[in-house]
């Protein structure tokens, strides 16, 4: 099926080598061992856009884990069954200023997370989500959003993780005496760790941004998967908080929805037309993909997908 | 001429009466006594479409000063003629997480301030223009832009205003002590805060708001008053920033770049579609104009004019 | 044995009616369920001169838990017993300026607590302590430097603490984030919970004071129980930094060192000359015992007990 | 006349010794282009006890300007003059952990400034004088209270001074916002600056360190120049505050109530018996003399000169 947008092989080449150029100045994750291993040269684009075509670049079909990623699936799934009163109640949707683990802001002005997309809120969401759901019940609606069944949990990097989690450990506790966290610490701090630890592909991401990017909707069977109001939701907070405090700078230059991941991974959405997922696992400072800025301002640029 | 979207006087009136009712929780700003004269109870809207029709509804002949949305022509004006470089070298564009006259982030965080839509931003914006107009020159592109050659300096509130302006001048300050500002401080101070007493109405927002519709193109003559990028720009700014530290809730709600002003005006873009200008002095406790909200939300649903 | 000090019955007296007067602007700790029940009209203090002349008051016989005042006996013996260097490594010794129970300093300006007597300073005290000493060789250590062989724990209120521990809890994880921590974090916060537990009276802390006063030497056996350059380490800190973000205040206008704890109790210490315990459970805003400021000032402008 | 410290020349000599290893660490004040003039090797103390001795070792007669070390001076004035409850609305007592020029203490937590040693509260002190003195007045104050008659201006560093004081005037104006000062800013911020630029030698402030460590009474006269309880409130406030954040440390290790100024002097007051003078330009990182600490740690132990 043809698309309005021309996406050659060419156009994802240049991005690909756009983006490998940025590759020596970043570096994988050392903070913790299991995330230290990657290689950090791998690089990979999946695009899929609403008219059926899925296009690849690259090491595309690498597994990796989805880390900040499933910030935005939590956040989705917590808005489609909390309820929108009752998520805002517990975190706010301001971008924050400040760096995805910050404390000081938490302690300094607030009675709630400033948004979710840094690890006080995504913490908080899980608390909520612990109510409902088992991490047996969000990792199938993670298959189900990310419309791929071999999604797994990758307990290697999960047990790594949580040998090196004080710092989310101390936000948790502190959520708690707030009284932002009501529910169990401990089990909202291993959900919210579990949920990280969950490995996908280049590919798993260009569908979830999809899915965002038809309001909820599975493209294939055309089944609405979170509702449009959702889906609306989950973009903004992409948009403006989702590259933690790199996010107005990426808004400007990029104008693309996107969610990093430690991990390596970019979720992005075109609104109405089409999802990007990106594998990269040499991060810049800030902690996101080194290429996928150089790469997704490329694809803006040339294919004109920035939102203004 | 028609337009896709069914603009109705009824729809205009139910906006305007929905608004209404949040005025008794708001108030006029009271900081400077001149801006504490205004009538809390006047509201209006204009909308302006692409398609030439002007719509009106209650007070939007009146004038009022344009206060900080002033910092979206000076900012436009910045990009276009001292270059993307050169000014953000001296501003961010990231949101802050604070208040629009904060200090802290400032001093703390940073050696440039957080974005131009702050107070700190907006003044270095100032520092930058001042080596190439004189406020006259800046005067006479504000009514061009706002294709308003009707507008004038308000010297009372000027007044007003330098007699209570000794925050605004710690920061001032405080950007030369750091370097941002190297030229005359008192002289930036001076522009900047003429700028904000320039006198608009809400038909004039509206017709600001049109022509960054319209990427920086006058909507009668096809003149390019500002370059499509820097448009590009300036409504990206708007929508992360524009609300100061009410920005990401305003954008997840309501989804339209907003910029206001503590004199009680809004402006608004439809990207590609309208622009939208509100007057009504009566504020939240953010300094947003406190109808504006549900007026835009009620506006953004009817006919879906959220950017995702 | 006579004492340059004329410390009469009278002037007891008056101190006592002089605190008194406070206490109704106060209230008893109510954060945790177990303080709360203390009686907030009790009111006692003890003097114990270096000629051992001991002085009695209202309710000086009355157990309640020694809370913060615990961190000078903790603090005593760390530098005791892992010297100088490994202490000062750990915790600075800088008046901090916020609260007893601040995460921003922590988090924002430093790679080590402020001082040892604001809870991220004393949990890592207790963190170092740990490797040496068992929390019954430590409760033995206060009854000796106490000189009182009743001070018994008391479990619930240790339960009722650990109940409602979670922000000290995620001080705690902070500091283990940090790397100041590198024992067991719960067990650290375990032993620093305990020591807060410990039972006391008003005479205890004039025992512990006196002990202060003369170097760290028993005054009935000469024993040295710490050496006098450690006795003059904790008096120091204990003028700067024992009142919390009140210390300057209180070291300007009554100029005795002294530590409080949410308990009610206050140890003052004048070098050379005397102890004096305080009780009384209600507490101002920053969680000092009310009445003992009008009571110490009354004192030290009574007995000339300034330092200066 | 013989005094209970045996003051000898070769303390003096070995103190100097000491002093002097660590000025290749240190380095002269660069932020003034006239105090980056100073000669960093300079060294001289003079002690002046109560018994009417004067011991001189080193650059003692050596003029230098007297920076912070004015604002004791301004503080006893403005105690002895305005009465404390009008100084301490205006400016309180506590050690802030922030640095000497920090605003972020200021906006964040309080409405007056932690204390009068630090910027902040200094220049409130002087907006209080402004109403009472002229600056020839004060700075005859000066010359009573140093007993140094040859105490000039020096206008070359007040210049110098004045043209790179952004800073500060950030901060007098973020008083003025805050309603702290409520009269002339801008000669609030000159007489500050007026005071700092007095020439002193070791000798003024060793004669003034004698007059605090007397209550306020001049050694040869008897006369009161302030009174007993307004030395008793700044010696208190030099324990605590004088060293800006590295004053805890000082106070811990060294015990002596002391003040510094970026032009290389340091006041120290050995309460009822000695003043000691120093002059050493070389400076640590917090803008204190840094051969000052060593020399008087040295002096602190041979002579037991600490407080406790």
């Amino acid at each position: 099926m043809t698309s309005k947008y021309n996406i050659t092989n060419d156009i994802l080449k240049t991005a690909l080598e756009t983006g490998s150029k940025a590759i020596p100045h970043g570096n994988v994750a050392t903070y913790i061992p299991e995330l230290a291993k990657a290689d950090k040269n791998k690089l990979g684009i999946c695009i899929f856009d609403k008219d059926g075509n899925k296009h690849f670049y690259g090491d595309c079909k690498e597994r990796f884990t989805i880390q900040s990623i499933s910030k935005v699936i939590s956040l989705a799934l917590a808005l489609e069954t909390c309820g929108f009163d009752k998520v805002f109640d517990k975190v706010g949707v301001e971008p924050s200023g400040e760096a995805f683990n910050s404390l000081i802001e938490l302690d300094l002005n607030s009675n709630r997370p400033f948004n979710p997309m840094i690890n006080s809120g995504a913490i908080t969401i899980s608390s909520l989500l612990l109510h409902k759901f088992s991490f047996l019940e969000m990792s199938d609606f993670a298959r189900e959003i990310c419309l791929d069944h071999d999604i797994e949990f990758n307990s290697v990097v999960y047990k790594s993780e949580m040998s090196h989690v004080s710092r989310n450990r101390a936000i948790a506790y502190l959520l708690e005496s707030k009284g932002i966290i009501d529910t169990n610490v401990e089990a909202s701090l291993e959900l919210y760790t579990k949920m990280c630890s969950l490995d996908v592909t280049a590919e798993s991401l260009a569908n979830l941004g999809l899915v965002l990017a038809l309001g909820g909707k599975n493209p294939t069977t055309g089944r609405q998967i979170i509702s449009p109001k959702v889906a609306q939701i989950v973009k903004t907070i992409m948009l403006t908080c989702g590259m933690y405090d790199g996010s107005g700078e990426f808004a400007v230059h990029v104008g693309i929805p996107t969610k990093s991941g430690v991990g390596g991974g970019l979720l992005s959405v075109v609104d109405k037309e089409m999802g990007i997922g990106i594998y990269g696992p040499s991060l810049d400072e800030k902690g996101n993909c080194i290429a996928g800025r150089p790469m997704l301002e490329y694809l803006s640029n040339q294919l004109n997908l920035h939102i203004f």
